[in-house]
């Protein structure tokens, strides 16, 4: 049996709290959030705590707080837990504690209930034992493990900012557009899962189309006459030039 | 039974061979590639020519060729059809025939097979009678038709940019990233579907999340120095002042 304590309850710590106190062999031994109200959702589950003097020795502490909070808090708990994990896709691995970890879920959670199982878990440790304790762990929740290092993490976390955030200020804009000339988001659905799709099979470089590839100039100018502010024809020109250098046209 | 007339055999129009050639109700008089070499694949679906002079009158001309050659194309083949439909998203409906129409389908084609009951096909026509012609057609192949008008679809070409080209562009960003720091791509393959899934229920705006909607200038000055030419860091600045000024930040 191995006994968490989870720190934090906001999107990843509660997304936790559901998955481990289901998975076998784990114990949620209690559960952190400096809010006290915060907690009321989590108590049917186990102990809940908004004092860190409270908190009890458990084999590992899964910390799930705002980035800038994290290395203070593990230098409060680092002598109540032997070992301890942060979640963050963007800081390295602490050494504040006795044994340390990294157990990033490299997902955008939301309210809704996620398929956990298909999260990759990108973990770190800074020694064998801790490793394997961590890996062990991940795999009874998740089929994609994945050793990835700090400066790996890094960059993955920046990876990510391109594959999700500014993806998702394209559709944005596209549905921006559908809405001010009375046209259905829907009718783009279908497109967007098909380019969401075409990457597990094809490098996204060879499936790129459409008017910058094509170098159609007539249709870009076009575009650019529709666009009706300077910071979206910027973002048209920009990604368009990127897209023919990537292609080196 | 509906006699239609396929003008060009690229990536719409094999698409729509093959798709046609399984219609009920729906005939493939001639299959025409102005290139010879390019329709022994049909041969064996419909008598095939590369000459305009050989064509013979059908219900429907259904012309998919590129943009520059639709106009001329058009002109050339209006007294031999009575009814003309083009297949290009930036082009408006054309009056160069008798009864002239529009069939778009919006989904990015590959050499893949593919749902075709689920591409978007927005129509438009120049009368009626054509319009539910080409309606019923449309219908018997997909179960999404829209009613576009040729002002609408500009704008529908434009967004499709943003949702399909530019987001692939995001798509081939963060896998050189991945590349060159030795990181399966296949880590974000999972975020990149849920990003996409998720606008089918939720509002690309209220989806949003990430360093620059939290406004966590340190983590945006960490990403740009980890990004190795000025385009990227251009794009990554400018995308992120976009995210900020879409939430007023």
């Amino acid at each position: 049996m191995l006994e968490i304590c989870i720190i934090g309850t906001g999107r990843v710590g509660s997304q936790l709290v559901r998955v481990l106190s289901h998975t076998n062999s784990v114990k949620i031994t209690q559960i952190y959030n400096r809010t006290k109200t915060k907690l009321k959702a989590f108590e049917s589950i186990a102990p809940t705590t908004s004092e860190i003097s409270d908190l009890k020795s458990a084999d590992l502490a899964l910390i799930a707080v705002k980035d800038d909070a994290i290395a203070p808090l593990i230098s409060s708990i680092a002598s109540i837990f032997p070992t301890i994990a942060h979640t963050s896709g963007s800081l390295g691995l602490q050494k504040h504690g006795q044994n340390n970890a990294v157990f990033y879920p490299l997902q955008s959670f939301s309210q809704k209930e996620i398929d956990f199982n298909q999260v990759p878990l990108c973990i770190e440790a800074d020694n064998r034992q801790t490793f394997d304790t961590i890996e062990n762990l991940a795999k009874k929740i998740s089929t994609q493990v994945y050793s990835v290092t700090t400066e790996q993490r890094k960059y993955l976390h920046l990876a990510a900012v391109f594959a999700n955030n500014f993806t998702n200020q394209m559709y944005a804009m596209a549905q921006k557009i559908c809405q001010a000339n009375n046209l259905d988001f829907e009718i783009l659905h279908p497109l967007i899962q098909e380019t969401a799709t075409k990457i597990k099979t094809t490098p996204a470089i060879e499936a790129q189309t459409g008017p910058a590839l094509r170098q159609d100039t007539q249709t870009m100018q076009r575009h650019l006459k529709l666009l009706s502010t300077p910071e979206e024809k910027e973002i048209y020109s920009l990604l368009s030039r990127a897209i023919q250098n990537t292609h080196k046209l």
